[in-house]
């Protein structure tokens, strides 16, 4: 997607220049996991115009191959990111109805060629909400990379403006059969699965870390996850938040440390957390490990303007080991 | 329409900001016309959402009255443009499918009272290619603005790339019965009303405005317009174009002076010129005059950033007296 | 008034570009009422030139009716803002003298045009400090609005650097007979009406509400306003601030929620004020819910770049309703 | 003085932010002759504020002596530019009422100090225009100048929103009984001294060399001066211009090369083409020399942003020497 | 290289911001040709820091293949670019001592890897002045290229600052035995190989293209070169200039069409030439049509900002056959 | 040096433009001086380019003298700073080796010359680190500046990527000699003095101010400084650090305010605190004014873009007496 944004804090109707960068949840995931020197092919479909081709050099740039981007009839998704300060929060305008992506068919993808060497698929909810035909998109390549062998890792990111709740519901119940690694929030547990956290108020920022290692849990036993990782964003402001993670794999659970963090930019900070935990359990790290590593590299991307955590293995470890006092570095 | 423009003369892929400006055919007109100190009212429909609100601020900001906007369903029409020089030409990348106003439906405008207390009633080719409803509530405005006395303008303005030759000629035959004053260049007449020049080859440049005062006559006599005025742009490169006009009622004809432009921003061109003429003719001056208002009002305009023709009377009367020159005006 | 200030935290010297924007104590509250859906007109006089032009299309721009602008002698009053961080402080260096509103004459204004179907007046204390002729024009106009039955609002904002204190509580007192509602800080009621809150330390940052309460109180009973309102801001650092208020009718008084602000641009924070406590008993809240909704409202103000306040109603409440986390809105 | 441009080519009431550099027709020249390496001083007041600290740092950055710039009352004189392009003129509106400057008295300057081992005092005919004041500082300065042995240049600069012609021709033919060198173009010479040039138009941009060099003669006679410069441009465009310049001691005369200038920046050129005489003059060059050094310094100045020239010495000699062809120096 | 540029026409000392983008000689070529859709590896060495990472990522971005990219000691060449306009030269400041690529030695690649599968070398004359370290890498890979059945090509690109024409001439008389397509200016030609064309006046801007025919015929026969093109380019000044290229093969010769070209920046120009000329003859056209590819192509590179001609084949086709006129493509 | 800076929190990969500004150790305790009224000069070597001018006029846009720079081979020192946030720290990627001032010699600088009339020479740590050159050159000047007379000052400023500890020490120890008033920071003190403060650690923030106290009288006892000055920085994140100082000569010391610093721009903090130093020593404050003076100077350049410090000792003074609330000053 084309990710237009007001420069600094400026409304919409005060700029005369948007700045232009490309995103969206699966291109992020691909995007940090290259600049952890993970070899990644970013899938999708793009319109056979000069901005498909802004969007994909914008990707190939950090070395995620494009090689299975297919090229064709429909436009690029839009999204207005219109960033929020302290009370005033940021919002999102989308515009991606027809996209290219969304128009794509069974017959754009030859998943037998994709996965072909690959240990790996990851894919999230907004991908089967935008439309049947990427839904189904979605199953036959989930299926495929099952019968494959590859690893499975879905981010439910369920957007209420994309589809409701129940077809939520169902799409995802049915790809759930294939996800061995599940990764959420709070509100895509209660909107998606109808599994919640009793004691936590989103709205006042109060997490109740026991609440959600239940809730991870049984998403693991109720859908047959190998493990449920659950983000706890507490909103202080548009400005600061505190950012935490947990992972559980139905039995035992594991919590991150918790950052304070002063915001630049926050979107996109779910997806780093995903490239996070991929990188972690593609390298055998367990599940303390996994967590803390999605955790700071994670932490690290609401410093950083657009979708993309542009940070590598060597800054994370650096912020895991303690380092976030965030003297210069020469 | 929303138009996305990389800064200064960067292709798309090298820009991370577009220029963010509105603008559009008929929004152009009514801008140009307000600055020209006219009462104008712009009629449209934009999305209900933040995106819409800019747009409706940036022709407000110019005085057009924006009462009768209607505000619903749908997305803003986006164009991008990459600005060109020399011999690399300026691109154009239309993402305006489904917009809030191609889906616009009869209901969504009063033309009795819109038209209420009006006299002049002006729309271009586009807005009737976009959609078949979009094609009816023109047919429905033509009618009621030639029931309430108003005079109709229409630029032809035709795009390939909107509709097909055929269906273009099918719908604007139909209303230029309405029509009184037609503008055109000499592709709309030859694509839209199968009317050619015999002389001329627009790559080259090399104009015979003989052959285009016959083509505007014929179209005068053969679809009854008042009067019809051809813009003649000899195009040397993309930073360099000549540029005039002639008006014709069907026997005499009136050729204005020719400008040799160093262009800035050359989108809209065709707007400005059709609002200088509809200002002059709504204010009494013959067909010279009118054909030298108009396009010494539209030469200013090929020197203004973005869509919007943002000169006023007097500067466009002092080009008119011939001081093209240029000179610092403390 | 043109508004110069070097981008982002830079110093004068450093600057060679300055972002440019209009606004001004009265413009302010015009452009954020039109942005609360409320039909309003900005009165003023501006110079007869092109940056006149571009002074009232920055107002236009929000819907604010501007046939009551009156053109002619004198220049732009300008300021130019320097934006502190932390321990800097901003600064503002006034350019005003001479300008077009400060040497406009009773000819200027038909207050019985202007005022014809109004139902609200507002003007500021820095309207009668800027020059003995203006000073009339407000008492002419005042006398004239409550002729008329319109209600009268005045925000003191005093500025020492505009006259002494003696000539504005000179000024004020005889303004005041005619005013309905007071809008303060805690420096105007101590500068110009000489009332004092006891127990405050405005360096420190501490603020004893129950003194304010009395001040406000005091300035009812002395001056017959109906309402007082006084607004609390106790500075942390150029970057944090809080923010509070209080309003009173000389009886009972009511406090809002303080808000604890990471400041974007406090400049034109008082003026958003005063809009959303004029919306609010335009509309028959009662003291409570004015003063929270005018609280929240400039509470807003203090994230949005420029003088003008750009938030809707629809914003303001969902933060009075509690929603000052700011979660990103999809 | 203050100087705030849009960027690029866009109108006031497009632009959000503004160009602000600083210049003046004796502050160019001070700032060319620094940069030619002779040591300058610029003599002037400006408003003890930041704002004034900025416009006396943008000189003293060339290397411009400012111990004689008297800081204090009033305020900084601004102008607003807005650059054209081809047919479309550029435009200022000044804004320098009231200036520190203009306001400054006798008592500011002790020109026995400011003049000690000085050999040479240029002013423009902007200083005594500017007020009664600054006439009288000037009268005393070139008294005190040529007492104490210096050689006197001005550029007549005739700005007729400064003062009346007959004001301008009173002032100036006193002040004439001390200048050595003369600086003027067309228009000064007749709309202050009444001499014209008998077959020259200059809106067509026709110019005849002898009628001009008949000028130059009959001003050296009539007032007695050394030498007379006149710069001659022909304006085709607001993108292009020719240039050249005569000059005459009253009975042979030297004109130099014409350039075809593409225009990026032409404020300023005429202070320019004055540095470049005074510099050759005072380094004892002929007629001949100093012309040519002049215009091609001039020359070049059309092709920087800002009031400043900023090239060198070398610079100047290899567009003399005939490199004209914009080859890149590597 | 990493470039560091003012903004537009700014002179160094002007500028707070410096435009940075990357390139150099055979970067450029590389990233042209993938641009036409050929695969390309760029080879190099580039430091192991983050401006080395920034550097690959803007090669990779446009499909270069980055795995030959040797990374380590030494630092990334900076090059500084002053845009000139009108008769102000472009001025380049080099700072390139110690690169890491100058510092790169043998075993820092492996030819026979880099080599596999490849059919085509191209390096420029820069790379062997840079150090007696790259000449001998030069050295060794023509050999091996040779060897493995490569086409090798090469731009003599002389830069009179790197290194003396006496070793220039050494140095590439021997390289010269390995190369089968020799791209050279009128300047190269005299510089390194003391072989001139007799009536051309580089300041002038005349170009004999006889003359020049007899140059390249010269070339190939004395070093056995299959094809040697010489680009011709005449500058009317840094805004404008005329461009062509002639190709010949010892025995016959073709020329290409001549462009007047408005500059947007003109460096790179060159390069963009060369991968024309390797793309065409990789594709077997014959000299006319490589001749007239490569000079459309590296024309509209001139209009292009930055080091990269971003140019698809496509767009270099269209203005071959003759459409140079600018039109607006939508 | 040059410094280069991506535009507000980009990352090096991201960034098509760098923020271009000069500094250095010692130019940044120059012009902070020259702000506060002192005359001073800076002697440095820059190369004989126009980058090199551009440096030279950055500090000479200050008042500092310039006159004793020397010109001449080598390169402008450049580093590339990325800003940090939240939890990323800042990076500095120098690329300052085969600088001008590096390659200086002995006979560039006539420290007799340079030194008359002076009282105060302050140099850094940076300086004798870069080569061996520059040690002796330093080694010189302080023998020449204690000889006549003059306070010296230095600033330790040890950089481990310029040189090892061992050779730190070696060059700093003898240099000691000469030195009256010692800056050092935590680190400097443990890594060039193995001087060590027991209960500190850094990157938790805990700072123990009375083992600081006692690093700073061994440092003044063991090398005979007359005053040792601390600088205690804890970094809560790259947006916020606690700062303060104190001073000791060796007997008793006394230990400054400590400011809560919201970050704009942290470098140069230390070389502010040392012009700070030097200005309330050379106005004979005493150490407990001088140590507060010092340490609100600093606090100040926090919030100030670039290197430099650029505030006047009003500003400094008004924190000093506990305006620290950043209200706005009109």
């Amino acid at each position: 997607m084309l990710r237009l944004s007001p420069e600094g804090y400026y409304r919409f109707t005060q700029a005369d220049r948007f700045e232009a960068t490309y995103g969206g949840a699966e291109a992020n995931v691909a995007v940090s996991l290259s600049n952890f020197g993970v070899d990644t092919a970013f899938v999708t479909k793009l319109p056979e115009n000069l901005i498909g081709d802004a969007a994909l050099n914008a990707v190939r740039k950090f070395g995620v191959d494009t090689r299975f981007i297919k090229r064709g009839g429909g436009r690029l998704g839009i999204y207005f990111l219109e960033k929020g300060a302290s009370q005033r929060p940021s919002l999102v305008v989308y515009d991606r109805k027809s996209s290219a992506f969304s128009l794509s068919e069974d017959s754009d993808y030859n998943w037998d060629e994709i996965f072909n060497g690959a240990k790996w698929f990851h894919f999230t909810g907004i991908t089967p909400a935008l439309s049947d035909l990427t839904a189904g998109i979605c199953l036959k390549a989930v299926r495929k990379a099952k019968e494959m062998g590859l690893t499975v890792s879905c981010d439910i990111n369920y957007r209420k403006n994309l589809c409701s709740k129940e077809k939520a519901r169902e799409v995802m119940t049915e790809l759930s059969k294939y996800i061995d690694i599940c990764i959420a929030n709070e509100e895509d547990a209660a909107d998606v699965f109808d599994i919640h956290a009793d004691n936590s108020d989103i709205q006042s920022g109060v997490i109740d870390t026991n609440a959600y290692a239940q809730v991870a849990s049984k998403l693991c036993k109720k859908y047959g996850f190998k493990m449920t990782a659950i983000t706890l964003r507490s909103s202080i402001s548009a400005s600061d938040n505190n950012w935490a993670a947990l992972i559980s794999d139905g039995v035992n659970y594991e919590i991150s440390k918790s950052y304070k963090i002063h915001i630049v930019d926050r979107v996109g900070g779910g997806d780093s957390f995903g490239a996070g935990l991929i990188y972690s359990l593609l390298n055998g790290r367990d599940m303390k490990e996994a967590v803390e590593f999605a955790t700071a590299a994670s932490c690290l991307k609401h410093s950083i303007e657009g979708d993309f955590n542009l940070v590598s293995i060597k800054e994370v470890n650096a912020l895991m080991a303690g380092d976030g006092s965030g003297r210069v570095k020469r």
